[in-house]
């Protein structure tokens, strides 16, 4: 982590105001986090802007939490950072505009661990639920975790004992990524039940996320805020078990302001921990999803960065190294020759001309009058293909 | 049963015609039942009548069908009874009208049982589901019928092994009237494990209901042609379980297409006979419900004949005798003076003074310009006032 003058200026913005402050965001944002940061110390800043910091605006300590993160294996990233997750978090600042309580992106975000948060980020489903599980939801949970995380995508949830904990583990066997994303500061040591599987998430292919810095406790309306990075992060929310009043619900109404999908996991009538999943369902409030196949349909279906993840990687999974770089070498609207395939393949023209009827049977690539071009793939059953 | 010329020409009809026989139907609806089965005897009718009954017109066993029944103590119900249930029944003409597969009303019924056809589908509601049910399924089919039987629904299914007879049972032990639909002749002693849920059914307050003229055996066909008739003479079906190719599911097809309410019980995921429960709610081909008090909120939304009878007469319930004789000499729409209700109830006037602002305070009644009215209760939120 390189300590700038930008993330100096951050880590003190993330100091001075209770997320989530969607004044000093938008202050940031406008002014640039140099700026807003000497504004705010000096008290020369917005009145919603001094509203919002005004109890903490002497709380200088950026140096040392940025040195207490490095001591921690933590990294304090900001929007300057290429790995800014830029794209999923819009929808918050749209639904600040709009209004919405949630909508107040984030100022900064710390984390720990191997992936990146903006990969992390490109192609994630949230699976959260109760912290009182039954065996049946922690078992779904965990299923369904660790199909999604085998078909490439980032499995993003809150960390606490239950459906969120078993999310993580499920991903975890997958050997795919899972992003925990904590209502404390990452060293505030909670849930403490969890701090292996955290170090484990950490070590292997995942992150674990907090906007809270360093000392933060954790408290209950600062999980309902966190509800909303989830939310942001993934392309939609899994409730997997939720009782009439459980903070999934929370995370799910969050989800559905955000635009995003919101799917629900139904169970046996006579368990309280569904009765939360079959009224968002009974509301339409969410679909009811029943296999990891029913997830990756809807999420697919988003047309978006998953559906391109999820369809052609798989269908040319089994390609040899020629056809792969055939396929490669095409694009989707405009059509090629067998001649400039070959040019930006570097196979053999012969060998070109040879595999381009295989993947048109493969239904990989298709031809008309201006030539070679790759098929497009929509939906699930061609995927079986 | 009054043998009459109508009813043994209907028992005559019943028989040359393999339901659903829709130009049958439609010819006996608009010449009438007696020169109906006449020109079908003579071969002189509309080719489409025909077409239905060439195979069978000379098997005219209308006598000895009725006396039959009479020896089983059977009766043959038809539209010229003040027991036929035309109210119901209207649907399949209007999806007949609309060309729909299974818009044809029957000829007319067999049945066997204490109940009356037109009081027992004033209110009802079809559960219905697998044969390989699942112990929970069955648990929840007879605790759902013991729900709504208890709140004066009847209760329709089609007397299979498995949800259909947990169902029966269920609305029995609460002592209500249950409906079983055959896809056979009430001789047929099918499905042979049910003789005596059956024969309880017609001794206690239910039907056995059949189309199928005496010694017609089961087949696939006629409990898919049976499945119209229990959504038609039913608010709304209730698929408790359902494999992905359950005949639950034809029923719950035929009821949407006549118009009914469709809703279905979820259950664990991993459980095969919840899988087409699952199916229909997630392609909103039925409402998710998963208690009684869910399918009373969405066949009371009707705002029918049911709706009438689930709120008003339970409101009642607690009120004493001469309270309930008061409220009963009270109409909907013109208003009473309390002399006049006192005529009508036989309760004294100074009485009637004294308990029509009780009954108001209670929201039975209400009063303006005209007089005294009985108030129209809408939806279940008023029910628990």
């Amino acid at each position: 982590m390189v300590v700038t003058e930008e993330r100096l200026a951050r880590a003190y913005l993330l100091r001075v105001a209770e997320p989530p402050a969607r004044a000093l965001a938008a202050f940031a944002a406008e002014v640039g986090p140099i700026a807003a940061a000497k504004a705010v110390r000096a008290g020369k800043c917005p009145q919603s802007v001094a509203d919002e910091t005004a109890a903490r605006r002497d709380n200088d300590r950026a140096e040392s939490d940025l040195e207490a993160g490095e001591r921690d294996g933590a990294r304090l990233i900001i929007p300057e950072d290429d790995e800014w997750p830029a794209w999923p978090l819009l929808c918050l600042d749209v639904a600040g505009r709009r209004g919405l309580q949630s909508g107040a992106p984030p100022l900064a975000l710390w984390a720990r661990g191997a992936a990146r948060l903006d990969k992390a980020a490109e192609a994630a489903v949230a699976i959260v639920g109760s912290r009182a599980a039954s065996g049946y939801g922690e078992n779904v949970a965990g299923e369904f975790a660790f199909g999604l995380a085998r078909r490439e995508l980032s499995v993003i949830s809150g960390a606490a004992f239950g459906i969120d904990g078993a999310a993580h583990r499920g991903a975890l066997a997958a050997g795919g990524v899972t992003v925990a994303l904590l209502g404390c500061s990452l060293d505030a040591g909670y849930p403490s039940g969890h701090t292996i599987l955290l170090g484990k998430i950490a070590e292997q292919r995942g992150l674990v996320v907090s906007e809270y810095p360093p000392g933060t406790r954790p408290a209950r309306h600062r999980f309902l805020v966190r509800n909303r990075l989830i939310a942001a992060l993934t392309e939609g929310t899994v409730v997997v078990e939720a009782g009439r009043r459980s903070g999934a619900r929370n995370t799910a109404n969050t989800a559905m302001a955000l635009g995003k999908l919101v799917m629900a996991v139904p169970g046996p009538i006579s368990s309280a921990t569904s009765a939360g999943c079959h009224d968002l369902i009974r509301n339409s409030a969410a679909t009811l999803v029943a296999s990891v196949d029913d997830v990756i349909d809807i999420v697919g279906k988003l047309g978006t960065a998953t559906a391109e993840r999820l369809w052609p990687k798989r269908r040319t999974d089994g390609l040899e190294q020629d056809a792969l770089r055939v396929h490669e070498a095409l694009q989707r609207r405009q059509g090629k020759s067998a001649e400039q395939i070959a040019t930006e393949s570097g196979v053999p023209v012969p060998r070109v001309r040879a595999l381009l009827p295989a993947l048109e049977l493969e239904g990989l690539v298709q031809c008309d009058e201006s030539g070679w071009q790759q098929r497009r793939v929509v939906g699930r059953t061609q995927e079986s293909a």
